[in-house]
Formats: structure tokens, C-alpha cells, sequence
């Protein structure tokens, strides 16, 4: 079985997410039509709908209450992109456009709005508490996330626990959540439930220390960004932190002179050949396997079939093992 | 009956959503604690909890149900002063203060999603189905009105109604939304629903629209920052709209020119004075009137007796009418 595969035997269901998608951002309203429209077909891989769904194959499968967890942790997923850019974006743009930029702005934090209450109008048709429990933790949890983030920009002392703490946060628990939920509103025993959780927890956690590894390693071609783009914006991430503790003292100097000074320290092209020729990248990719295999082992325990070969290859495709 | 009365009579209800307003915003992360929690102290005429609590005696009064729609509407409130500070305040700062003010409105945004998600976890213990379906609409409502808003600062070609229209989704709908769902929690009937929904749609008009005269003709002392706040915002409010309209083809051309080229076309102090001078403050002041008539109208249809009462004095408090 491929990647693509799941996608397949997925179709039908995932085209109907896909439909209750584009009608859930719908609006009289123009401005806000359009922008979420746009991020709609922006597309993506529908990781969380996907986790839904293979997930809830392991109760009784009913995709008319999947989608209504389905369609809200995608639309959350989504919120939380339109927030992540709204001030990015202002803070590049100067003088004639300051106005504008500020609107354009606005405009993007009411739509992340927009897209979150609309999660949870759809979400609030579940007659299951916990699922809204679930829901609204993971929430507050990501916005947690977020502003801990914001606190360990450019910070050279932060520890490899600070880092793992929030990437789940900022991550790993939308996925397990995505898991989770999909089991409970499939009405799939508590082991199979805390099982699932786990797995999207540890998938989420692989994820994301592979995606801040590419982005260190990746060429700009095959990222759609300039390599380096986390450490531009001052995200510290794994590999930068192992060679902060683990590298040269010379390595250590110029990533630090890098964080506090930007450009005017040390080029960002030296401290990203730097970080490449730590052992980070090796450390950081070992780690991310680690928690890929937490997840393979942790599926054993689920009933062998399709639902679980799919899990299993969504692991490895997040691992980069298979596209 | 005093105003100060209600908020006596209330003051055991009122104490204990104060506290629980005070948890909700607790959380184990200092940077959200802070500010969450110093705009709890800002403190504020809890206005929103007040329509909950006395709409809830028109049915089955249960605090510990109240509350849990209370908490969140004023929490919903909170939130949106959060979001409406973000990208003003970024807007202000130049130069070296740009990466602070960044992310403290990086920090704002997420503080603002925090609060907004913490107030549906509340909301989410209440177990008909309505209040969810209500409540998350007029979230979305608002989202709509907020961008409406941004679409039309500096617009001198918007009309009455325009005004109207947003002034509804900014402010009524919370208000008709918070006495809505005090009645439908303690489930009270139909009728009584909808008259209480339609008093708080009222006082919400009438309200906003004599905060929006007071922002003109107030002065710096009393209204705790500077008269025409709104002007020089671009928040083209209903008494400019009629001088626009009405006024003399001097006072249209100065407010225009002031619309599209700020203090360098016009000086504030000119506008203030020709929009004092128009009858758009009379006529905005009827207006309000208006609507206070119709929500003293809509009170008769309910049982006479202290909550009813409340609501009149709350009315009249609203229109200016009593302090």
C-alpha cells in the first residue's frame, strides 16, 4: 500500500469533508469569503480530517459524525495558519503601506476568528462531552504553545525539554487530538482511544522535528522558502539547540552572535553550514525516528487491518520514509 | 430602584462569576496569566453577566447554571478587546520597538484565541443544544462585523443603514445574545425568550449609538481619552454619516477631506465642532431614544416584578438617562 492509497480508499469521504469544507467558510460577507476561500484551495494534505477518519474506522465507523469532528480540527488547523502570519506580515511591510498592511491585518485575525467560532458551531452538533472537553483543551493548549514560543525567540539558553514541550503543544497535540476524537465520536473502547491519542501524539512530535530539520537542511526549491527561515524569525529549533550545547565553542559564538545580532552578527549561510556540520541533524533525525517507532509500537496493540496498515504508512510518510 | 441597587441585589451572583471569571484565566504560563489577568482588573460594568443573570429570572434561576453562559459571554467580551487592541497598538510604534510590539501582539492575538477558547470550554457544560448553536453564531456574527467595520473606516459614501447593520453584529448581538441565553438556560418560555433576546438587541443599539455621540461631543476627562477618538480612527460613526448627509455642503467637503487626508486636510477640532454644530447628535440622541422606547415596549410584554424592573433601569442607565 502507498501513501496515495489512503487517499483513495479515503475519496468519497474526504471529497464530502472537502465539500462541508468549502460550505462551512462560506459568508455573506466578501472580505471574509474570500480569504478563507483562498486558504481553502491553498489545499494541504488534510492530515487531521485523514487522522479522523482512519481513526475512527476502530469503533463504528459513521462518517455523517466523523465529519463533525473532522471539518473542525481542519478549520482550527487553518485558524491557527491565518493567525500565525498576521503580524509576520506587518512587520515586513513599511511606511505608505503601514495602513493598509494594518487592515489587510485585521482582516486576517477576524478570519482566523471567524474560521475558529465556525469550527466550533459545526463541532458543538456532538452530543459526546468529552469531545468537547477534548476540543477546547487542545485549544487553549496551542495558544500556550504560542505565546511560549514567542518567549524563547531568539533565545540561546532554552533547553531541549523546552523545545519538545512546545512542539507538542504547538503540534503533536492536534494530531493526537485529531486521533482521539475520532475514536471517541466511533465509540471505540478507552484502550483504543488512549492508544490513538498516543500514536497521533508521537506522529505530531515526529512531524514537526522533521519539518524544523528540513528546514535547516532542505534546499529552497524543494521548501518553497529560503532554508534557514525558522532561525530568521528567531525559532530556535532542535538541531540549532544541540549545537548550541553540544557544538564548538566557536559554533556555539557565532549562533549566539547570530540570535542576538541578525546579519549584522554572523550570515545566516554560516551558521546554517554550521548547524549542518553539527551532529544536531543526526541527533535531531535519530530523535524523530525515536518517536516514529513509539508509534509503530504503540499500533501493535490496535487490531491488525487496513485502518491501522494506513496509520502505519502516514507514520512513515511523516518520517520521510515514503512520499 | 438605583442602578448601584441591582448590583446589590446581584452582588452574591455577581461575586461568585467574578471569581470564576478570575480562574478561567488562570494558567500555569506567566506571559498569558499576566495579561489575561490585568485585563480582568481593568475591570468593567459586567454588563454581559448582569443581562444573564436578570434574564434568568424570568425562568428557573440556577447560578450554577448561569454561570457557566455568564463567565463565557463576558470572557467572549474580553476577548474581542483583546483583538481589537492587536494591530492598533503595532500601528503606533516605530523603529526599534517594532520586534517588541511584534510580539506583544503576536501575544495579544494568542491571549485574545485563549480567552475566546477558554470561554467555550465554559460554555461547553451546558447541555442544550440551542445555547451552542446561538452562541456560536453570534461569535461569527461578530467576526463579520469586525471586518465590516475595517471595510468601511475612512468610507464617507456608507449609509445609515450601513451603520446600523455593524453596530448590530459589534455590540447588540452580545447584549441580545447574553439575555437570550439567560432565559433559554433557565428555560424560560418562547415568548419570554424572544422578548428578552429582542430587549437586549435594543439596549445594545442604543447603547452603542450613545457611546458613538459621546465619542464627539464628550470631553477628554470623562470619556479617559481624547474626543473624536473614533473620527481619527476612521470609525465613521452615525451624527458624521448625517452631517455627511445632511449637513451643509461646507461641513461635507471638510469632513471628506479630513476622511481622506487626516489632520493635514482638515483639523480635528474643525470636524468636532461642525459635526456638534449639525443636528446628526440630535438626531443620533432620537435615535437612541427610539430604540430604548422599543425596548421598554418589549419589557411590558413580560411579568411585572424586580427583574423586569432591572432590565428598565439598565435601559435607562444605557441611554444616559441615570448614573
Amino acid at each position: 500500500m502507498k501513501l496515495s492509497d489512503i487517499y483513495k480508499n479515503l475519496r468519497n469521504d474526504l471529497q464530502l469533508i472537502e465539500q462541508e469544507l468549502g460550505e462551512s467558510v462560506q459568508s455573506d460577507f466578501d472580505a471574509l469569503k474570500h480569504s478563507s476561500v483562498h486558504l481553502l484551495e491553498a489545499g494541504g494534505k488534510r492530515m487531521r480530517p485523514v487522522f479522523v477518519l482512519l481513526s475512527g474506522k476502530f469503533g463504528a465507523y459513521n462518517i455523517e459524525r466523523l465529519k463533525h469532528v473532522a471539518v473542525p480540527l481542519e478549520l482550527i488547523h487553518m485558524a491557527t495558519l491565518v493567525h500565525d502570519d498576521v503580524i509576520d506580515d506587518a512587520a515586513t511591510r513599511r511606511g505608505q503601506e503601514t495602513v493598509k498592511a494594518k487592515w489587510d491585518n485585521r482582516v486576517a485575525m477576524y478570519t482566523g476568528d471567524y474560521i475558529f467560532a465556525r469550527a466550533l458551531t459545526i463541532a458543538a452538533t456532538i452530543e459526546i462531552p468529552e469531545v468537547h472537553r477534548v476540543l477546547s483543551d487542545a485549544i487553549m493548549q496551542m495558544c500556550i504553545g504560542e505565546v511560549e514560543q514567542i518567549k524563547d525567540f531568539y533565545n540561546h539558553e532554552q533547553s531541549i525539554r523546552t523545545y519538545l514541550h512546545r512542539i507538542k503543544r504547538k503540534t503533536a497535540l492536534l494530531m493526537a487530538t485529531s486521533c482521539q476524537l475520532g475514536a471517541l465520536v466511533g465509540e471505540a473502547d478507552r484502550d483504543t482511544v488512549r492508544r490513538l491519542r498516543l500514536y497521533g501524539y508521537y506522529v505530531g512530535m515526529a512531524f514537526q522535528i522533521t519539518d524544523d530539520v528540513l528546514d535547516l537542511i532542505g534546499e529552497e526549491e524543494e521548501l518553497g522558502k529560503p532554508a534557514g527561515s525558522d532561525l530568521r524569525q528567531g525559532n530556535v529549533t532542535l538541531p540549532v539547540i544541540y549545537a548550541l550545547k553540544n557544538g564548538s565553542n566557536e559554533d556555539r559564538e557565532a549562533i549566539i552572535r547570530y540570535l542576538k545580532e541578525g546579519e549584522e552578527g554572523r550570515p545566516l549561510g554560516e551558521i546554517l553550514q554550521r548547524v549542518r556540520q553539527s551532529e544536531g541533524i543526526a541527533w535531531s533525525q535519530a530523535l524523530a525516528e525515536r518517536y516514529l517507532n513509539k508509534a509503530f509500537s504503540i499500533l501493535e496493540g490496535l487490531p491488525d487491518g487496513e485502518a491501522r496498515s494506513s496509520l502505519r504508512l502516514v507514520a512513515e510518510f511523516v518520517g520521510g520514509r515514503s512520499y
